[in-house]
């Protein structure tokens, strides 16, 4: 599937950034173009692969984020509330009373996914079990599973995935860790993709610090068989990044960004603000995602209206500031180009010894 | 200098697990081979260099460790011997008395190092002046400098280096890190060396999870002038690593490299054991390296002749489940005749669309 991309470059999911836009003008330029269907209802999920399928014969992927349902104590919410009350102050919102539910269910969501049946899906947050995996693949839908560590990627082998996102540490937004710690599961992408590959034998899609066509040569040449670019897209025409974001991404200095799970409760990596430095010290307490991310959905919604970067959330990759504009799907083409022209010129190099 | 080695494979400088012979016959194969000197007297690197000069006329080169001299407390060394106690009398090795001297004087290790003037002479964990940096390059010393984060990069360009050493989060053994805190400055090594060839215009040597041809290929693809290994080493027939280290490294699971200050005063990457573990709660209260490194140097002779990886310090990066025996030439020639066939494969694949 991935081996017979035109162009070996898949534009990652990205809830709150990524677009249908983006998703066909990748997928058009010959990439794989994809839908961060993570908090997306599942009617939503069915509507928008229709409607790729109306507008392209190309293939895509849809991505899901694979949750339990949360089920927090009444305690829990009030306390993160609390804790969020001077932000809320802050922006003008009002805070929320605590919400019935948290985020879509996700066994809605995969059943509106199996019936949608895109080119290829893709998860995140955890592992599925094989009888979903077979599922899938009997919708002809190949199924990629992220992994932040080797152990998480040998998990996904045994499930029976068709192939394994390599979440290397340099990636922006939501680290996929479903195994060890957050901590314990940064890897970086160099030696993610190497020893995935050493200790499973299934095709490794690399993510994380990939942001030109020099990235996605070296992608390849360390064996992968297809890069894997978000970053790279935040600042493109058809990114869903709001005005706010991608200004402060641009003005970032250098190496700005850190991990956070003040924000969702789920450790995610972006351009570190005041929320996140500010929530340091108690970000260990505040309650697992989704619940925590619910809560500060009213603060974020604000910040983005009001254009504050303080309380938003910045997600970007350790090469943020390697991203720069244009068409997604000029971008995917001039990557190519640039990757096409590296490889030439090592191999020149190379040989010439 | 770097772009005229016949195999732009640089090997790592590891005190501890780099010998002459690892580095003589590095070089002689066509790469670069390095002195991990840090922990070496003034005299002896004088020698070194003396020596692997009568035996070769490839270039090579001299790390060292840039320090201030050490002045703790009576209170905080015996504090961090207290703190000790168990470990040393675990492995039977008598407590020290409170030492003297901690490491080597870096002034007298810059003055033999500027006598020696070896072909290159690379350095970390801090900035040398320009005076210093102008003084080895009339000598006719090649000089490069360590940088963790773009911002360290910037650092050694404005003293005047020759190149970047771009030491990505992956990399076992010693953070380099100078400007900001260590868990600030772990960027992967693909985000890295985009990241300091967009900020500043020198050569950068890749370092961090490089395993392999593939690995080399990458780094140069990513538009680095030559590959930095080090844990690639570490079971070569010339490493200076113990029975005991290259049992636990072959032995260690999946992912197995964590982040320590506990043995050293300075953040080090090494397969997890027992000391690390049972440190951890504590490792932020060791003093600062040398000291630490100084007091904990009893229980590492003691754990190395006794054969116990739980008191040792078992340096490695983040790919080290790839790494293989073999001749450290052979390796360096290996290697490279795979980042050839690799590059040659790239330029077919990427020319073929």
């Amino acid at each position: 599937m991935l081996d017979r991309l035109p162009i070996p470059i898949v534009q990652a999911p990205m809830v709150g950034a990524s677009t249908f836009e983006m998703a066909l003008a990748v997928s058009q330029a010959g990439g794989l173009g994809s839908f961060g269907a993570g908090a997306m209802a599942p009617v939503d999920i069915e509507a928008e692969v229709r409607r790729f399928r109306a507008a392209s014969d190309a293939p895509f992927g849809v991505n899901l984020f694979v949750l339990e349902p949360a089920n927090p104590s009444q305690d829990e919410v009030e306390a993160a509330i609390d804790r969020l009350r001077p932000w809320y102050e802050r922006v003008g919102a009002e805070p929320p009373a605590p919400p019935n539910d948290f985020a879509p269910d996700f066994r809605a969501q995969f059943a509106a996914l199996l019936r949608a049946a895109p080119p290829l899906a893709s998860f995140t947050f955890g592992l599925i079990p094989p009888d979903q995996v077979n599922a899938l693949k009997a919708a002809g839908t190949y199924v990629v599973g992220t992994a932040t560590t080797v152990a998480e990627a040998r998990a996904w082998a045994e499930v029976g995935a068709d192939a394994i996102s390599a979440q290397g540490a340099e990636a922006g937004g939501h680290r996929g860790t479903f195994l060890a710690s957050a901590d314990e599961s940064l890897i970086g992408t160099f030696a993610l993709v190497g020893g995935i590959r050493q200790a499973i034998d299934l095709p490794v899609i690399a993510a994380g610090g990939i942001m030109d066509g020099r990235g996605v040569a070296a992608a390849l040449a360390l064996g992968a068989v297809a890069a894997q670019m978000g970053t790279a897209f935040l600042l493109a025409d058809q990114s869903g990044a709001s005005a706010t974001w991608q200004k402060a991404l641009q003005a970032a200095g250098d190496d700005p960004t850190r991990l956070t799970r003040a924000l969702t409760g789920r450790y995610a990596r972006g351009v570190e603000n005041r929320f996140m430095a500010t929530m340091r010290p108690v970000e260990a307490q505040v309650p697992a995602y989704p619940v925590q991310n619910r809560l500060t959905q009213p603060l974020r919604v604000a910040a983005a209206k009001a254009g504050d970067p303080d309380v938003l959330s910045l997600w970007a990759g350790q090469g943020v500031k390697q991203a720069g504009p244009g068409d997604a799907g000029d971008l995917v083409k001039r990557w190519w180009a640039e990757a096409q022209t590296v490889s030439r010129a090592l191999a020149a190099r190379t040989s010439s010894e």
